[in-house]
């Protein structure tokens, strides 16, 4: 005898978005949300209701060049039809780059084990027009090589409370940073991190962190004391939104 | 005696902004126009009229890298702070990259000796939900190979009407194209022209043009004879304004 459960499927979805005019990821009342507009977009194609799970929050303005999401469906849209068959009524600020039928037991979130972020930075005098909603404007001297020599001292495994928002509610603070790096590309500047997870708002004022280096007024030997103290104060600034791009999410 | 007239200065913009949101360059009743907004902070900076000329229109949701443009004022401004004074004003979708005192002979548009510009495609199945607003989406196959001969044929003198919108009115319609390339990175693509000068739409029609070849439509070697024709009906269609930047003007 067939079971009727197994006709249900887990489709992954990989997806783009410009997150400057979304109040961020999560659904939440009276403000546009991206899981929103991909949820009603998805009930809109198999007209059943659908609960589209995400690797995690993006805040309100960041970005997302491979958000991973799954939802259960008994539709009968190919697995890998929903990119084209989603892409064809969501806004052109929301892109699915792809879909796939996963096992059942595959969870957006409690599944990931790393993810990478990037911030983007252009350092001259006078911003610009065109990159201005992807990037920060930062305007120089900045001493590189101090940052980079600062990207160091995130790498490991350490408490990271002094990097995250204050009133932040979690288990643990203790998070392991794989990479961290700066790259440079003429007056553009990116912050590379990877790691098996992010407190709320930890690679933006890791961005701060990393801008008051590049100014002298945190000297990168102190990173590692800063991050011992615990205490958000001691790190630098907040970073914007519009700089950060959820860039890949590992399974 | 001094001449009152010799305190007048004539100074250059050279100007970036995303047209997106606007009716493009040129003034024009009930539409904000990125000449209105300059010209507008220009005033208020030295509180007098002042009659902003570029180089040239651009269309309703064109960018520009590089727009020039002049203005005459008795200001005190230093004329190398003015590009300081207008970003500290001006909405963040246009910067002025630099301003300089230049003869009071010079115009921005009738010293104008070349131009370049850039048009940006996208040529994947997804599309992008980040470079979306600087870059057309065209959809692959495309024999990339066809369009390179066929940019080949742009160049040299040649009467351009069977490429200029139907309904411009102007005296000549013959213009000289001096470097005419298309460049790949990845899956981006862009075409590259310099000339002395360029119908209404030319540019975009030219990109349309080679979209069709690249899709088989036209045939690369037929290009010169639809340029002999004249007839706006035989080159491709016009490209949308997205894609197309005023690169730099050459005086």
């Amino acid at each position: 005898m067939l079971d009727k459960q197994a006709m249900e499927k887990n489709i992954k979805l990989t997806i783009e978005y410009d997150g400057t005019d979304y109040a961020g990821w999560q659904i939440q009342d009276n403000a546009i949300t991206i899981q929103q507009v991909i949820q009603e977009a998805l009930e809109k194609l198999t007209g059943d209701q659908v609960k589209l799970v995400g690797s995690g929050r993006t805040d309100s303005g960041v970005h997302a060049l491979g958000q991973v999401a799954n939802f259960f469906t008994r539709s009968t849209i190919p697995s890998d039809r929903f990119d084209h068959a989603l892409n064809s009524i969501l806004p052109s600020d929301i892109r699915v780059l792809s879909s796939q039928q996963v096992p059942l037991d595959f969870h957006a979130r409690y599944s990931a084990k790393e993810k990478t972020y990037r911030y983007q930075m252009l350092v001259n005098t006078h911003g610009s027009a065109i990159v201005n909603r992807f990037y920060y404007h930062v305007r120089p001297p900045l001493d590189i090589e101090a940052m980079k020599r600062a990207c160091k001292a995130f790498i490991g495994t350490h408490d990271f409370a002094a990097m995250q928002a204050t009133g932040s509610a979690v288990k643990s603070t203790i998070r392991t940073i794989y990479e961290a790096d700066l790259k440079e590309d003429k007056d553009r500047l990116y912050f590379l991190v990877r790691g098996n997870g992010f407190l709320y708002n930890m690679v933006r004022i890791m961005v701060g962190t990393l801008i008051e280096v590049g100014r002298g007024k945190i000297k990168d030997t102190d990173i590692p004391d800063i991050l011992r103290s615990g205490k958000r104060e001691r790190a630098g600034f907040t970073a914007p939104a519009k700089g950060l791009f959820l860039d890949r999410v590992y399974y």
